[in-house]
């Protein structure tokens, strides 16, 4: 022991003086509605990103909003670490998921409180707690107590953040090849991803991409009755319903030609540390309230969610939604989609399968029209570069232990990031998977906030350490 | 030839004359938006209903609104016949199906118009100006051309005019178990049906029954993010879609156990008349942009919407609904359906059936819940009766020609007619199929108003005549 602490200990102590101001920030932030699918919130999602460029200068950054074709980045860049430290990009989305359905909030989803739990944690609730501005504060937190406690950062670090990560990030694609020689770091941190348990933090290296698709169904060339048409006109509906069964298996699996051709199977090193993991899927399932896993039968459910493709359905609509019985038979059926995909599959290659497997159903006299909303491919990141040790061992020595795992999430950055910028990233994630992350009540725990600043600390003196 | 008019020929010229002042006063009634499935409606079902009873009072009907749990009934009564005059119950309805999809309508639903077509026609147009306010008015018009011409009816006529019709009549039974002594009559007449082709009237002794349920399926006890959940949770809309799936075979028949148990074959005469009939079933399906039968791959067209029973999904909602893409698995999936029944199916055996059906295929840790929406019988009516023939002879005078038919739709209130007043009815319909109803769009054609009033005129000559 000494008496003199080193500027790390008085960044973490910076850390924890700073905490109520910090969720502060943090809620005045949550506030602001930054619903990136929803046009009419444009405005709220500048307001984020004019909210972030001035905290980042507050704190010394040299920080702008970057206007792109839809919705801002916000960039930041500190130069107070000393000659030759490393540089590091740290990279967060400030837009959030839509709110809806609305009713099932319990409080207000842009007004956010901390609520004490029973079980002695505290929630901070509301659209965006979670996913990603809880998760993006803790690393900025990070910086202002390291800036509080010693003046400078120990890490060269430049700060990137996206207003478009919820509708698969169209502009940063474009964005990273205008900026890369601006941009481009030792590694990329992302902070969107979960914790292990609710006391290992983890470093997540394989994660699932996606293929997203809205399609409409087109039968006759109106609505019918079917007290006349009924039994010879063709369903809108019942086509809609036949064509999204005929697309899984009664096995779980994805019933589309050739769908598992590129699906690589899990390295057995990596298989083998899974199955070491103390994973418990009746309690991941009964946390939702479900028993039973509904993919591949043959697969555990942590293979299902991890290292498995899936096909969902998000929403289907047609017809007549109204109160009471309408005796219509509809010429329209709607339908958005997604894949989830893991390494090698290709989104643009499952996507054509796809509209091959929908159209083949479509009667001659009927027809089908597809609208691309996104896609991400996916990605496992190896496993033994210095700094994923490094920062593996800045997580151990704040939270006792720390996992490397997969995800069933697509984070569609991550490909982008690797070809624009030749940069493999590093995912390291403080949220609880019961966390309602889209849904409603999200909420983000005070002790993912409070270990996940600290954690950053330590991760960043790790980095300067070496 | 005579220099005398019969009271036939002055009746008939009494509606020739009427034709303008009776499309004001129908053009009024459509203006009204009576429709009965929508609650904030109720105050317009009952301006219609109090419009019509005040209509008949003016012609000398002792005419009423008799207050219901739901809707109100019009009863009328003229017993300005002479003595030993046959006595008939005429049914119709004033409600209306909802008016939506509204931007698919050229003009506003509840602004009736006459607009002139190309081959000649006019049509009226509007929301009911067919089903069934178009269709009841001839009968009071005809009734009105014989008081104008005679000062009286040749027949004893009590009218009544239903405003739940298209919410399947749930205080029809009631009301008529309650009114049996007022309402009982030699026949009663029907105005709610189609026309065999543009020139030919019809008779229709056969007509489907209904069932209709909407259900939701629950999977989850809220929605789920794909990206952590996908592969392994139950998603609602998947499994909303295999069940809708299931109930319908490839071959296009309804694939629920036992579920053609009870339908009875056509009777061969009945199947002899319909086979002489001359059906151009590419271009019934052709009207609507179709070319390919979508019911039981061994029936003909006519059989699969006269003679044969249907499965229908009318209304299918849940997950995400708004723009671009929401990563969500869906936890509650909706939807509207039901069955159109052939004699001799229940429809209450038949609902219990569909709901064991959709049990079975709910996976344990997920749950359904039904509503029962409404119920018909299906019917079929004897052809040999003295006023079915007399009838077909008054259409035969107006028309040069008129057709038994069968009908695909539901007429609820016949079993209802049938139980609670022993009497069958006479379905006369001036309706062409492609009025579009229940459709954006709807109209009713100028000729089937002007010679369905007059084919009134004429049948109730008939009826008096024996």
């Amino acid at each position: 022991m000494t008496d003199h602490p080193t500027p790390l200990d008085a960044a973490l102590a910076a850390a924890d003086a700073g905490i109520d101001a910090g969720l502060a920030r943090l809620m005045e932030l949550v506030a602001i509605p930054s619903i990136s699918a929803e046009p009419k919130r444009a405005g709220d999602v500048r307001r984020a990103a004019e909210w972030l460029a001035a905290d980042l200068a507050s704190m010394g950054f040299d920080a702008s909003v970057r206007t792109t074709e839809r919705h801002p980045m916000v960039v930041g860049h500190d130069t107070t670490a000393p000659e030759g430290a490393p540089h590091v990009l740290f990279y967060g989305h400030y837009d959030v998921q839509p709110a809806d359905p609305l009713e099932l909030w319990t409080s207000d989803p842009f007004t956010p409180a901390l609520v004490p739990q029973p079980d002695g944690e505290t929630w901070i609730t509301g659209r965006g707690a979670s996913d990603d501005k809880g998760a993006l504060m803790t690393f900025i937190e990070a910086c202002r107590a390291w800036k509080t406690a010693t003046g400078a950062l120990p890490c060269r670090v430049t700060v990137l953040l996206e207003g478009e990560e919820e509708i698969t990030s169209p502009s940063l694609g474009p964005f990273l090849a205008e900026t890369a020689e601006e941009l481009r770091a030792d590694t990329v941190l992302v902070c969107d991803t979960d914790m292990w348990d609710r006391d290992t933090p983890a470093i997540t290296t394989m994660m699932r991409g996606l293929a997203s698709e809205e399609f409409t169904i087109t039968t006759a060339d109106r609505d019918m009755h079917a007290g006349i048409f009924g039994g010879a006109a063709r369903n809108a509906l019942q086509l809609m319903a036949d064509v999204l069964a005929s697309l899984r298996a009664p096995d779980g699996s994805v019933a589309i030609d050739g769908f598992y051709d590129d699906v690589r199977e899990l390295p057995p090193e990596v298989s083998a540390s899974w199955t070491a993991l103390p994973f418990d899927a009746e309690a991941f399932l009964g946390g939702v309230g479900l028993s039973i896993p509904a993919g591949e039968a043959d697969r555990s459910v942590l293979e299902q969610v991890w290292a498995r493709p899936t096909f969902e359905v998000h929403g289907v609509w047609g017809g007549y939604l109204g109160e009471g019985f309408k005796s219509v038979i509809p010429a329209e059926a709607h339908a958005k989609v997604s894949f989830r995909l893991v390494p090698d599959q290709d989104p643009e290659r499952v996507r054509e399968s796809f509209r091959d497997h929908v159209r083949a159903r479509i009667p001659a006299d009927c027809s089908v029209r597809f609208t691309r909303l996104g896609a991400a491919a996916p990605a496992a990141m190896p496993t033994d570069s210095p700094m994923l040790q490094q920062a593996l061992a800045g997580l151990r020595e704040e939270w006792g232990k720390a996992a490397i795992a997969g995800t069933g999430g697509s984070i569609p950055i991550l490909a982008e990031f690797r070809d624009r910028l030749g940069m493999d990233a590093l995912l390291v994630g403080f949220a609880r998977f019961d966390n309602r992350v889209h849904s409603p009540n999200e909420k983000y725990d005070l002790s993912s906030y409070v270990h996940g600043t600290r954690s950053w600390v330590r991760i960043l003196d790790k980095f300067a350490q070496g």
